[in-house]
């Protein structure tokens, strides 16, 4: 019976046995196969290393297999593991399938002992070098493999240094290594109990194990959560034949990209330190040179360098991130891997890339991560300053902003009036604000989860926004806030990063976004590939622009609600709520008509022959008015206020009626279509402000689209009373204004019971509209406010939950139900569009699904637009992925 | 071409043929099949009425049809419609195939004319009694074919005797009514605007159409809304020759019972009146006799009617409701039905018939509708009293009560400490009322829903409690509450209905419940046919007694929290949530152990060698709270009381914990498991408890059966680790105290995503109870307190809803997810135990869903258990019925 092979040498693999070999494993391989210097060695696979995992112990046979392996790797170099004339020395090294920069851990210069310290030396002549390469592997050996502290060494080194009055390791002797060697093993001795392992099997074995084991230290195991990356991939180990930097000027160890890395320019970029191992590169001790002085410095080894380069990035047709080693004079690769970029510096390589004709446009689109745009499309902290947070918020609304502290939404609007930039700064949000936040930079309020009222209207206006940062305790009266016994005061300046939740005392200073042409013909082409529309969720004439401009195809969600919250609106709103009887309700809702038309017509005319979802009046009424608890505190203060009898009296009945609209759980109260169904003239009300600004647009000669959504419909007959009625008025107004409109009239699909009977309700619906927001809330039976501010965190931590479900679509749950509607819907009516229009609808992932359920189109806030039309290629390239298979 | 058959003879028809021919036609026809004397006639189908009511017109050919029967009608009784000599007088009666008693039309002696009644005076001998039924038939067809107000003609009746000086009608002459009948005939002509139709065959056709009619007016639609009965049966229409209870003192007409419809005494029971016409019974203006008496006056006529009535019951097996009618000494039968009876009155007839052999014990069973038994289980009002209801609210929880009002829990519980009988009025309550619920009669809350706390804690005691009673305005500081202007001081008397929602002033004389044998003996047949198990709802000891007395298998649902609002527990409770470190939250958890350990052991012992589902802590912590907007208003009062800092600043700091508490929607926040997967020690503890008191008893001998349930999953992982909790809990135990104990594991199925999920849930789960109130809640995004105060009243009104979602299952929503959990669970668990303990699992309908579902058992409140017996016996009823179709 075949065993399983667990070991390759080097000139056994290739790059596509990454998932066996790792990354670096398999690039190694790959590098031998096309002739490039390698040094000789081979690896170890992720299986052995899962084995291990599992087990605990090697799998059978593996140690037989490294005998084998290191025998042939000795013959090939001629030297032997520990012998004391001419040792060879390895390094061992990680290296996964998917890269974990210094996550994991390496040991080099193994096979140093007493013995063949002294065979190191006498081949290379150089006692000090083989002295100061047997400390540094006893130190790494001993801290990686032993668990000893690494600084024990690095105090001992130091006090040498002290003794023999020097400042710099160059300036100490072969005699001072011998000697520090000496207090190292001492040093291991002490903290461990035993001996430094002297034989070089045994040392191999300790550090390939400890590698195995470095998979599951806790920053590798965060490191993988945070950039989901699935924990049983396992690591692979690479021993390979060591190669020095250090061995004088003719040596040298170097990193190099083959295109600049922050730019994406076509121009290589690299540093290398002379007479260095790799680690003292990384460490940064020195200042490193650049690749220009490698060309006057070893013009013959740099033109070497950029051949093996240019090789190599044809070879992957991708930019490199190479590590390599001269060793008195000859050229080692080390690693080669496709380096990582930022957002422009992707685009700007793919694009050129493109334009070469090395990748297709496919691939283009293929190597840009959507959610990479995210960093491009807001403004963003400059990384390159430094900066103290001071507290941590809920990342509400994406982008950083600068500002002076305000307390209330009228100085936010008097002072941002005058131009100056001002964070409002609130315990939370009412409707209140809306002025005092379309006035400020951005937003921060203590209270509230990411749908609260400052987030919800925060991200609408793609505004900045920290919500629920609970350390910020504001003192209105005092116009401070308080935060860890830091006072900051009214006018003070603050910068908010609301992609990240922090809030920084001071201004920092901020990268501005930009859209390029590279992100514009990424873009373009990634509309050719896609099959999943593109709308935007948005309830402003600017909005609209905005996400028109980005490249929306309609918008999918355009809330009335958002209308109503004006200053010349509420109180308007206020008294049809309020209203005592049918002819004063009717009266307040001929006052909102002409309002809202005037703002439907606007947008319908930036979306000119584009569909345009409006979706009728959805939240509690209760939100509109004045809060409950605030009235009931206001009644108790002015009873003991003399001479305030009248307003006493009043606010008593408001707040009679107050508390009769008040709900124990408002999102699942009498909202959305119920209030179509149970009030009447409402629904007709908002219909006839929607139709007749489509009518006012046709007879300019425009091309309205009307789609009205009716939301949280549970049952087939809510959606059939309240459709009758949007058509009775269309009809009506249409045959009045005397001009002709095609218009839809559909569903969202919010509730489970939507879902599940989406057969009943699709015969009714002309389209369907995914509220995955709510229908998340209601599936899980999560209150979202509720939720991320008391467990949510928690649940990712304690790994119940791996993404936040309001982020990223339950695609098991949650994402079952849209699935099943999907198929009830289209069965009941073949002919029915089917779209999303929660913030799931910006989230790469989440649109994958909807490409795969069939979907006809997304639907995101403006800022995300750019980033779903990507996603939705990368969606309908994983289609072709998928069938090729 | 054979066109459809509308109109049957009496002998062309059966008892089979109800749907077609309605309840009263198919018996008429079956009674002429037995041979019995029945007047002829015949019936218009139901399907000629569904015609005439979708077209608007009488079918083709149904018109030839009525003319052919008409004639050979006439041929029969030798007289013709209409005829001056000899005329032939019919009835026209509607009969649909479910009885609707008096809600739709019938016309008596129709057929006259001015000519025809000289031929009935002539036949007769008698001129008095033509006038009197010609001038009868006027009234009814005007009032009911021709829609002329009934008392414009009592007026003029009144009027005329008036100015004869007589009191009574027989004290009218011939003349009179001669003159009686132009007078009417004047009135219709002024009322109508035409003549009163001469023509008999124009009068049957308008009297056919207006009986067509009457199955769709206002009555006798809300008649079939309210008893669930299709709106598209229609109602037949029979033909049928008068005869005459009012020839005379040798004529009479009367009702019988085949036995005593109030006690179902078996005993013939049944009243008649001497010269007079069946609408003379029904008007009550003459009382009536008895059977008795019947014996004693017509003995050869009793022995026939009491022959006549041995053999319906005999030939239909059940009591038999029976019109008759004698003419001058000759007896008619008109029809029989099986008669309507009480609750009692229907489980000592079913009793009696299955030992006399009559009808077998499945028969009986199905006789017995489940919800009537509710009247049997609770103190109910008198239906002979009078009584003037001031309010109504919500039906909370069932049964009627009587007692003093009082405003507060410590008022209730000294009163009712003495013995006193008094009802709790609250706004709403909370758990510091608890002590004023136990020792109140009954509840009555102005606020709150079906779920609020009143209602649940009331539900849960079998105590009568009415919710949500808005036009009850109470008036804490003086002491009273008024309703519509009146004003009921607190010591004054009212009688709370809870199965009806019903507030009366004063005492209204009660019935009390009782379980005897005849109900014992049908539970008991019941319990030999269904295969759903019965388990009961149960917090307390003494619901655990009382369902265990009326026969549940087990508790199915066992709730924690209703165990920590004692007096005694709630601060500790309170500390608990409240520990500012782990120490003082696990020095609170190990005060609450012995205690709960001591319920759990009561409850267990009770129910020895059956199972206990005890599910763990559910509702949001801030429950145990003080209320966050009273101690604002609190906080503010405080602001102006001078010298109260030290309070203030105590209640402030309270306000800030309670703030950090408090949920914008708590239903869907942190409760159920997430309580246990986010605070360490809690479910710990309640382990404890429960397996404690678990060994305890099984160290006594005894058999405690444990399940405990971990509530509001939604992902496999919360399960997964609770249940780890819970079995290292056990299993430490059970080690410690040295003894054995078999438990179970599992789960509440309440949100949409735990039955999406049921599979990979079901792998770590021993059962599954459908929480269905909750999943109801999730599901339509109905928040149930909202909803029912909001919106249900209106959605059920308007036809959205058919019924209450919380009361009865949606079966095409709800059912579905619950239909769906149950496959995934017993794939992924084929062992797995299902049950549901939602209020639907004692609602018979919905019990009918979950044995179609294969439930293993429904649990209910304890009052329910025997509705939930009856009600699973049907279901499995339902299944033979289905299976032999």
């Amino acid at each position: 019976m075949a065993s399983t092979k667990y070991v390759y040498d080097f000139d056994e693999g290739d790059a596509g046995m990454k998932k066996l070999l790792g990354g670096k494993g398999s690039n190694l391989a790959e590098m031998t196969r096309l002739g490039l210097p390698v040094p000789p060695g081979f690896t170890i696979t992720t299986e052995a290393c899962n084995h291990y995992y599992r087990e605990g112990a090697y799998p059978e046979g593996l140690e037989a297999e490294i005998d084998e392996h290191l025998e042939r790797l000795e013959r090939k170099m001629g030297k032997k593991l520990g012998d004391k004339n001419d040792p060879l020395l390895v390094s061992v090294r990680s290296g996964a399938a998917i890269s974990m920069p210094g996550m994991m851990d390496t040991v080099l210069n193994l096979g140093l002992n007493d013995d063949s310290v002294r065979g190191l030396a006498n081949q290379t002549g150089d006692e000090r070098f083989a002295y100061d390469a047997y400390r540094r592997f006893i130190q790494m050996f001993s801290d990686i493999v032993m668990g000893v502290e690494r600084n024990r060494f690095e105090r001992e080194l130091e006090k040498k240094k002290e003794e023999r009055g020097v400042a710099l390791d160059v300036e100490l002797t072969a005699e001072d290594w011998k000697d520090l060697v000496e207090k190292f093993k001492d040093i291991v001795r002490k903290e461990t109990g035993r001996d430094f392992p002297s034989d070089p099997r045994e040392q191999l074995d300790l550090a390939i194990q400890a590698v195995f084991k470095s998979w599951g230290n806790p920053r590798a195991v965060t490191y993988r959560k945070q950039y989901d990356i699935p924990h049983d991939l396992g690591t692979a180990v690479n021993v390979q034949t060591m190669v020095f930097g250090n061995k004088g000027d003719d040596s040298a160890t170097g990193v190099c990209f083959t295109r600049n890395p922050s730019t994406g320019e076509a121009k290589r970029f690299g540093e290398y330190l002379v007479n260095a191992q790799g680690e003292d590169v990384v460490a940064g001790i020195r200042t490193p040179k650049s690749l220009d002085e490698l060309a006057e410095e070893m013009p013959a080894l740099y033109g070497q360098l950029t051949q093996v380069m240019e090789k190599l990035e044809k070879h992957y047709r991708d930019m490199q991130d190479i590590e390599f080693t001269i060793e008195q004079g000859k050229l080692f690769m080390l690693q080669t891997r496709t380096g990582k970029r930022t957002a422009a510096a992707a685009l700007k390589i793919a694009v050129d890339m493109v334009e070469s004709g090395l990748i297709d446009k496919e691939e283009a689109v293929r190597r840009i991560q959507p959610d990479q745009l995210d960093q491009l499309l807001h403004p963003r902290l400059d990384p390159d300053e430094r900066y103290e947070v001071i507290a941590k918020g809920l990342p509400a609304s994406p982008g950083a902003a600068v500002g002076e502290v305000v307390f209330d939404a009228d100085t936010a609007e008097m002072r941002g009036s005058r131009g100056e930039k001002v964070i409002l700064v609130r315990w939370e949000t009412t409707p209140d604000d809306i002025h005092g936040i379309i006035a400020a930079q951005g937003v921060l309020t203590s209270h509230g989860g990411m749908t609260s009222h400052a987030a919800v209207v925060a991200r609408g206006m793609g505004k900045p926004c920290i919500c629920g940062a609970e350390a910020v305790k504001i003192n209105q009266a005092e116009r401070i806030f308080e935060v860890n016994g830091l006072v900051v005061r009214e006018g003070e300046t603050i910068t908010i990063d609301g992609t990240s939740g922090k809030v920084i005392l001071g201004e920092v200073k901020l990268i501005e976004p930009k859209v390029d042409e590279n992100l514009e013909k990424v873009l373009s082409w990634a509309d050719e590939i896609r099959r999943l529309g593109v709308r935007t969720n948005a309830d402003t004439p600017e909005d609209a622009q905005r996400a028109r401009d980005f490249g929306a195809e309609g918008i999918g969600l355009c809330r009335i609600e958002h209308m109503l919250i004006g200053e010349d609106r509420l109180p308007i709103v206020r008294r049809m709520i309020l209203a005592e009887d049918e002819e004063k309700r009717e009266e307040a809702l001929m006052e909102l008509e002409p309002l809202l038309r005037r703002d439907f017509e606007e947008i319908l005319e930036i979306m000119d022959g584009l569909p345009v979802t409006i979706r009728l009046l959805d939240p509690p009424l209760h939100e509109f008015l004045p809060n409950l608890v605030d009235l009931r505190v206001e009644l108790e203060r002015l009873k003991h206020v003399p001479g305030e009898r009248e307003e006493y009296e009043e606010k008593e009945k408001l707040l009679a009626r107050v508390r009769a609209e008040s709900e124990a759980n408002p999102m699942l109260g009498l909202r959305g279509c119920r209030v179509g169904c149970t009030m009447g003239g409402v629904t007709e009300m908002q219909v006839r402000a929607i139709i007749k600004a489509a009518c006012d647009l046709k007879k300019k000669g425009k091309d309205p689209r009307v789609e009205i959504m009716i939301p949280l419909v549970a049952f087939r007959k809510e959606l059939e009373l309240e459709r009758e009625k949007a058509v009775e008025v269309t009809e009506g107004v249409i045959e009045a204004m005397q001009t002709r409109l095609e218009y839809l009239v559909g569903t969202m699909i919010e509730l489970p019971r939507a879902a599940l009977t989406a057969d009943q309700i699709g015969e009714v619906a002309d389209f369907f509209s995914f509220g995955t927001n709510d229908l998340t809330q209601t599936t899980l039976g999560f209150s979202r406010d509720d939720a991320e501010a008391k467990f949510l965190p928690m649940y990712l931590e304690n790994g119940i939950l791996t993404d936040n479900p309001f982020q990223t679509l339950d695609v098991e749950g949650v994402g079952k139900l849209v699935r099943m509607a999907c198929e009830l819907g289209r069965e009941a009516n073949p002919a029915i569009k089917l779209g999303i229009c929660g913030e799931h609808g910006g989230d790469p992932r989440s649109i994958r699904f909807c490409h795969q359920v069939g979907l006809n189109y997304v639907s995101c806030s403006p800022f995300r637009v750019p980033v779903a039309r990507l996603a939705a290629a990368h969606a309908a390239l994983g289609d072709v992925q998928d069938a090729t298979k």
